[in-house]
Order: C-alpha cells, then sequence, then structure tokens
C-alpha cells in the first residue's frame, strides 16, 4: 500500500509511458520524422495524441520574448497530450533522432477508451506524473537558490541511482553542465559556478562521464545551509 | 476552427470543470469540509480524484524547505486529480469556504468512464489547461524580470476581461496585491513597489476596487521594452 503512488522523476525524461497503445496504432496516423525536423512548430495546433513508437523528441515552449524553454525529451511508450492546446501555443516539439510517431484525434482516442477503458487511467497516470514535476519545479524557480536547486538534483539523483562505492556515491547519467542549466533554469555560467564551489568544497567530482558524491552528508548540509 | 482550442486561464482559478460529473455522484464519497478544514496536508496520499459539488478550495505546495507555494482556486465542478499523487507528496488542499466534495476512486472512475467515455476527455481537457497554465508560469519564472511578469498578467486581464471606458480600460476582477504576490511568486514588498512605479507613470489606477489601465498602448510597449 505505501508503495502504490507515481515514482517522482528526477530528470525530465522518461515520463511514464504506455506501452498497450501501440496495439492501437492502427486507427492513428503513423507519421514519421528525420532528426532535426520540427514535428509542431510554436502557433502550430496539433490537436493530436502523440506516441512515441521510437526515437527521440525535444519538447520546448517558448517564452514571452521568444527564448527557447527545454521542457522535457520523449522516447519510446511516452505520449505528448497536445489534444487541446491553447491559444497562441507556445509549444516546439522536434526529433533529436529519426522517429517514429503515432497520431491519434480525440474520436481515435474515445475508440481506444471504448475498448480499453484503463488506457484512461493510463494516460491520466503519464500526465500526472508530468504536471507533478513540472509543479515542483515551479516552486523550486519561486523560492530556490542557484545552489539549493543544483544540489537538490543531485541529492535527487543520489537517492534514485547513485551506487555507493568505496565511501563515495557514483551517478552513471550523462549529466553536461549544459543539461543542468536546462533542468533547472539557471544560467550556463551560474551552473558552472556553482559546480566548481561544489568540487572546491570536495562535495563533488567527475570520474570519465560518471558524476561522483565524494560527501553525501555534506551535500545534505549544505541544503539545510542553505534552505535557511 | 480557429476556435477550436482551449482558453488561457490567466487566473489560477475556473479551470474547465466537469458538471457532467455530477451525475456519477452516488458512485463516489460525498464529503463535507468547514471553512478552513484541510481536505489533504502535505504527506498524505489521497488517490481520488475530488469534484468540488460547492464552496472553495485553495491547493498549495510546499517547497523543500516548507515555505507554502499557492497553486489554485478550486470552485464549483472543478476537479482536483489526486489519484496517482507522487511520493512524499508536498500538496495541500485546504477549504476556503463551507465545500461539499465528491471522491472518486479510480476503480469509480472506471465505472463512470464506461458509461460515458467523453468523461474521460473532459477530465483530459480539464487537466490540459491546468498543465498549460504552470507550464507558462515556469517559463515566465525562468525568464521574466519582476515588472513584465506583472505587466503580462495585466495585460492578460485586458485582453480577457477588460471593459474600455473614456479612453481608460477597466478590469473589474478583485486583485489584491498579495493575490499578485502569490500568482508570480513576487515578493510582496516586489510587487507593491513594481505597481507603485506603474502608477507613477500614469499606466496604472485604482478605481474603488477595479483597477484601471490608463494607457494601455504604453503598457505594451513597456513590456517590449523589458523583454529586450
Amino acid at each position: 500500500m505505501i508503495m502504490d503512488y507515481l515514482e517522482r522523476n528526477y530528470l525530465p525524461e522518461n515520463f511514464y509511458g504506455i506501452p498497450a497503445l501501440i496495439d492501437y496504432c492502427n486507427l492513428g496516423e503513423m507519421c514519421t520524422f528525420k532528426k532535426g525536423d520540427p514535428i509542431i512548430l510554436p502557433g502550430q495546433y496539433l490537436k493530436k495524441l502523440l506516441l512515441i513508437i521510437d526515437g527521440k523528441v525535444k519538447v520546448s515552449r517558448l517564452s514571452s520574448s521568444g527564448r527557447e524553454h527545454f521542457q522535457y525529451f520523449a522516447e519510446k511508450n511516452a505520449i505528448i497530450n497536445e489534444l487541446f492546446p491553447s491559444e497562441d501555443s507556445p509549444l516546439q516539439i522536434i526529433a533529436t533522432r529519426n522517429t517514429q510517431t503515432c497520431m491519434f484525434t480525440s474520436g481515435q482516442l474515445l475508440q481506444i477508451i471504448s475498448n480499453d477503458n484503463t488506457i484512461a487511467l493510463e494516460i491520466l497516470k503519464g500526465l500526472s506524473q508530468k504536471s507533478n514535476y513540472f509543479e515542483e519545479r515551479l516552486v523550486e524557480r519561486t523560492y530556490d537558490t542557484a545552489t539549493t536547486r543544483i544540489c537538490h538534483l543531485i541529492r535527487n539523483l543520489v537517492l534514485q541511482v547513485g551506487v555507493y562505492e568505496d565511501g563515495r556515491c557514483l551517478i552513471d547519467i550523462p549529466l553536461p553542465q549544459n543539461y543542468i542549466s536546462q533542468i533547472t533554469g539557471l544560467h550556463f555560467i551560474t551552473v558552472c559556478n556553482v559546480i566548481k564551489k561544489l568540487k572546491n568544497e570536495k562535495i563533488l567530482g567527475k570520474d570519465g562521464k560518471k558524476l561522483i558524491v565524494y560527501d553525501v552528508e555534506k551535500l545534505n548540509k549544505y541544503l539545510m545551509l542553505y534552505e535557511e
């Protein structure tokens, strides 16, 4: 019972996917995109539910001043709900690999749900996880300092994927600093400065592509320090 | 065709509601709350879909440092999806008036959808509008200055509910400065300073409880100025 909740996503990728939808591709419209192709550009209305069958896409939003704000990556089995876009939709979806998608209209989705109504719950679950992720980021961007945002991200990755070895914790996920910048909404230079500070304080390090947390205790204490 | 998209919500209230759900209240659990009663506290898992039948509730999230971040108000016909809460759910829902709700489990929702599958689309529509709202706020909080955030809010209200009278635009919505602070995520003092500046520049004023925009052109120009 206690485990019966949605796992949090700490990175804006691998959101809850719906493999069962693949059985209904004959109802939808199959679309193929080459790496770099736009799937939607800002101002376009898709009015479809997208299922990623294969490949990878990047979902972004434009700010009012036209800056691109990265939202998330979607890969195999992921859904992107653009059935009900808002007016002047500032959404942009670009294929970052050769990508195959199946697009469903709301009518087609109704047909699918008539056949298997648990799909409706699965979609709801996927969208809940995504909303939770973005609402959390909103709270964080409102109240947390740059250092806190980055330390939280690292602490969450320690909890989720960290592997302890010789008293250090390894995080074996590619996490370049420009990705940290996109996730936290911080300027690239700010990310560099915080990471440098954490390295100087012997909290963080790198082993090839792996991130090393030398001192998880110190990372946690650091967070407490900056939260007050 | 061009109107066939979801209207944007400029205030975190009156999100797309689902009056049709009221016909299924016999399936769910009716719950009554007095003004001030908590409906969920942080750390609790509801695992229900809430329908507000009457009254008003305030939905907030706690930040990692325990600060309350206001999310939105929900009134009659509004739904709150807490079927799939995230682990360590930081959500808080408080009745701000005497409130009657009906709570549905995922099993009960499946029953409802079996009977009327358009309800699934309606729920999806409501959640899409809400996600759009919060994702927009996230982009805004990442890139926009305090003045830009407040000017945007006012410009959007001008577009949505503004009534022109003698060359001025009246916004007849109660919008106290602490509400602007909650909506924009800005400190109350910052909101006061920006509003004071806009008043000094003869852009904004008050007529009783109504907000007056004396010069919409100047407000728009102001936005362009601050966006560059």
